[in-house]
């Protein structure tokens, strides 16, 4: 039996229930910290020999030079020969459908004129060096580098680099398919911190970038908070979660296994239900015992549950929607009769899976959007992984004679204000007279 | 006489010397991380009691309770009232230039709908509450309110906090009209990792917010590096500087006073100017020697000129942009004949300032683009501060029983292909049949 959590909403502490539920907090390890700063300064000061170093050690490998760890586009295809037909068309089904969705984030530079002739806009251009990290192992995951790699693509930036451990010499051919299918440019089979340092410095063979995204163990995700500033990075995500709304009229089972496929995740996956009907949360619990005992990751998921899932009563849907706005979920599944009619209540998730036939899973792999999206209530301030995470804005100004008059006169009386002479007297040289 | 750098591109080792002159790394701080880690943990914990005695104890202040540190709605009008009436009237036309420019940032929710029913998207929204750091003291900068809380207020914020430290209970009445003009709701006379902290965690008096910008100095900038992940930040400045390109044709005095209106600032700051006419550069040499003796900022000015300014010669404007291109500069000065011409060349600017009337200071202050710009070369891969800043976006997914059809069978494939077998059976119940 899953002992899992049952709240109520309309029960006095409930809000205090909710924190208790919600808590969870990525605590700052100093000897991590530490073993990373100091695998980032080695491969900053003496670049390959060090990554060459670190690989051996951490990925049990033995690599005698630079050369080795780099693939090669050849080394790619062949991957891509190698897999089983039906994956490989997946793979590039999905990749079309991720493809699609995200040209409709490109955007375009735009510019105006005023009346005075002075021009105004802001020139939109792709970033020229991305970096790509992807775990290696058990967790190595083709979906995850079509995820990453895409959008940098379709933004149009010059070069993608991946970079992916092989631990004891073992590569996912999966995922080599999946940096061919996304266009990969170049890829590196190293990891852990001496990865990221590698893409944020640059060494002999690899060529430095200036963003790095994707996901990694806790020395990857300390590794990029140290580099960030020097490159852009992407959010450092905490353990997924799912909220589903549900009317009590979807199918138990289908509900339980929604809740179900993002507590297999990991012991710290969060998955909750809010509904209304009483009856229909306990047939998601019945559902929820007897699905879970034939799945391959059954501890996993069981501890998930037991540890973090809740099955919330609330007094309607309007009401399950304040909650959801105020745990900000990364993904929340609306499974009711006309779902649209809610979403303009919906103020804080990463995605939105709308209706009885949207399984959260659609997202992950293959509906288009980025499955990369804000955890732990960041959705109250981040966006899902796109095409503007890779691109960067440039403001334009050119002011007409008559402009620079005009502009010339204000900005010489602030800047006179805030005692910036040099800023007064640029601006009045350009004022006629 | 400035000692200021002279330098050639046809040099051999002009590369090399180009690095030296960019060469700025912020140095980590381990006493001030220290030293902000414990305020940010008695704000946390202690919440008001904690943020009077540091602010008591750092801006020497007397602080009883936190209704003190409190300003109204009426504080900031009479400030409004109390400023001379040319300034009122500047900040207005510079706040009702910068609103117009940043509505052009606005973006709009989008979906599409495919073939089979399925519908794609993505719903855009505001964050619900920002906080803005403004600087006390001699760095108090009006016009630094009106860059930051314009933009939060144009993007539709529900509420926009801003904190400005009072040392010995000093305030800059410019800053709080600027203020009211920006339509700040609330306004604590606190700064400090104390006012971060405050910002990021909520007080008993101080609601939390989910995003901090603006600039402060390396306490400030320790403490929002730390909270980033709890909440959003902006990105963490270095120096501010200014490139200059020239043909040779604009008055050497003009182009003398743009660099030393950048070169003002601090001693760190930089100005380079980049010119394929050798005895312009001559010009611009004497004209800043000149300009420089009667400026109430001359030893600060002449500082930066002599440890960072730079005077190059280049073969043409074509190389000049490839150079600035590497430097990515904060701000661009492209004073030549018809300067739009070189625009799909720039790749890498924080804002380009285009023809010889567009001073680099009208856009610190009132030409209507932000005065927030990526420094240190982050140009490559970051934006000026806008709008875009204060939104954020949700996916939205809703497929019909076909589309899920078709998905659910792509999706369980790849869902068993990564071992998770959950998110296979979640996508496979929605496959009819």
């Amino acid at each position: 039996m899953i002992d899992m959590r049952r709240l109520k909403s309309s029960d006095a502490d409930f809000g205090r229930q909710l924190d208790e539920l919600l808590a969870w907090e990525s605590v700052a390890d100093t000897q991590v910290e530490d073993t990373v700063a100091e695998i980032l300064r080695q491969v900053r000061d003496r670049g390959d020999a060090a990554v060459i170093e670190y690989t051996n050690h951490f990925d049990r490998r033995n690599l005698q030079s630079a050369a080795e760890f780099s693939l090669s586009q050849a080394d790619l295809e062949a991957a891509l020969e190698r897999i089983p037909a039906a994956e490989r068309e997946s793979l590039e089904a999905a990749a079309a459908r991720i493809r699609d969705y995200h040209r409709h984030q490109l955007q375009e530079s735009w510019q105006y004129r005023e009346a005075d002739g002075t021009v105004l806009g802001q020139q939109i251009a792709p970033m020229e060096r991305v970096g790509i990290y992807v775990p290696g192992g058990k967790a190595s995951y083709p979906s995850s580098v079509l995820m990453n790699a895409i959008p940098a693509r379709v933004a149009g930036v010059d070069s993608v680099a991946m970079v992916v451990p092989a631990p004891d010499d073992q590569l996912n051919d999966l995922v080599l398919a999946a940096a061919a299918i996304a266009g990969v440019d170049r890829l590196y089979t190293i990891g852990g911190a001496q990865a990221v340092a590698a893409l944020a410095y640059g060494t002999e063979s690899i060529e430095g970038v200036d963003k790095i995204v994707g996901p990694g163990n806790i020395f990857v995700a300390a590794a990029k908070r140290a580099v960030f500033g020097r490159v852009a990075i992407d959010m450092i995500a905490g353990p997924s979660e799912i909220l589903v709304i549900c009317d009590g009229e979807t199918d138990p089972d289908w509900i339980a296994m929604d809740l179900l496929s993002q507590a297999e995740h990991d012991q710290q996956a969060q998955s909750i239900l809010l509904s209304p009907d009483a009856d229909f949360i306990d047939s998601v619990a019945v559902s929820l015992e007897k699905l879970l005992a034939d799945l391959p990751r059954r501890d996993i998921a069981a501890q998930s549950l037991a540890e973090r899932g809740a099955l919330i009563r609330v007094d309607s849907i309007e009401e399950a929607i304040a909650v959801s706005n105020r745990i900000a979920p990364e993904h929340l599944e609306v499974s009711v009769e006309e779902p649209e009619q809610y979403l303009p209540q919906i103020r804080h998730a990463g995605a939105i899976f709308l209706g009885r036939y949207t399984a959260e899973a659609l997202g992950d792999y293959c509906a288009g959007p980025n499955h990369v999206l804000p955890t732990s209530g960041t959705a109250r301030f981040s966006s899902p992984l796109g095409v503007y995470d890779f691109l960067k804005r440039s403001s334009i100004i050119y002011c007409s004679p008559q402009g620079a008059d005009k502009l010339g006169r204000i900005a010489g009386n602030l800047a006179r204000g805030e005692g910036l002479e040099a800023h007064a007297r640029s601006a009045r040289y350009r004022v006629k007279g």
